[in-house]
């Protein structure tokens, strides 16, 4: 690499981004210097304004421009699907046909990492559960997302709502040979009559 | 995907980075309204930082901070390495055990593509070979390179210097079964005596 203290520092900062390894960050670091002016210019732009205007929906939790985003102003308010980050929502929304709200809760429990209950939007969901018929838990399938799933149903099924989890199964189209044994043994838990 | 305008043009923003495609882009677009102000600042810094200080060695044209990168600076200018990128220097230097100089020619011959003699930095390789004993062509192996090298060869070979090209061949380590037929052939013709 071009021993540098400017592309040392490029580099590190492109590594602070998702999955980026060294390589794929000196890459990255090539590339900006590669750009001509404008175009770093326009970058750099693009990071500032979504900094700046992008802040969380004051109901969901998710990234919106304007105070309430546009799920929350237009959608079915009695059904209500928990996720653990902003992201999550894409997964749904590809998807298609889920007419109510989200609620972000940006983090779930974990008690061995110090994420408690105030640490994530958990006060702000019970704020939102009068009116509401059916409370979706869709927090990752992993020890965090457990509990927090388990933790908000002894929270909101005594208020008489409805509190469900996403089905575990096996994932369609892959094959059951390579399945892992605890998916596998929660699909036959949850085996369907035909 | 959060539909807002300045997520939309961050997502676009990153998938100007090589190898970025929609998913990639969205993913540290996220991560990007995740970090907090300072890092953000950070990294818009580096990117600033690294924009005005880093400059081509106005000898070999790879990247420098001073106007005379160090290799130039310190090392045996008898012999000189050429290359298509900048990025091509860091594989021999990691590689180490070449004492020679490199020479930067920012891109390679393609007429195709309208890329001629005087786009690329030929006309600074010429410049620099009084006392230079030997040329090492090393632009990639393909079309445009070999076509690179070959006009090289015939400019630099009649003023009596060496010229050369790195050796074609099975990769180490590799399994014969998969080598290209191209590069099969190759190794075959260029075999050595043992």
């Amino acid at each position: 690499m071009v021993e540098t203290e400017a592309m040392s520092r490029l580099v590190a900062a492109f590594r602070k981004l998702p999955g980026v390894g060294a390589k794929t960050a000196q890459r990255y670091a090539y590339s900006m210097l590669e750009m001509d002016g404008e175009s770093t210019a326009n970058f750099i732009q693009a990071i500032k304004e979504a900094k700046e205007r992008i802040v969380l929906c004051s109901v969901c939790g998710n990234y919106c421009e304007n105070g309430i985003c546009k799920i929350c102003s237009t959608r079915d308010k009695t059904t209500i699907c928990v996720v653990g980050e902003p992201k999550d929502i894409n997964a749904f929304e590809k998807m298609g046909g889920f007419e109510g709200v989200y609620h972000v809760l940006h983090g779930t429990l974990d008690f061995q990492k110090g994420i408690g209950v105030e640490d994530i939007r958990i006060k702000e969901l019970a704020s939102r559960l009068a009116g509401v018929k059916e409370v979706i838990i869709a927090t990752n399938p992993d020890v965090s997302g457990e509990l927090t799933a388990s933790y908000l149903a002894g929270m909101i099924k005594p208020l008489g709502i409805k509190v469900s989890r996403l089905a575990y199964g096996i994932s369609v189209g892959s094959e059951i040979e390579y399945a892992d044994e605890l998916t596998l043994q929660r699909a036959l838990q949850d085996r369907k009559e035909l």
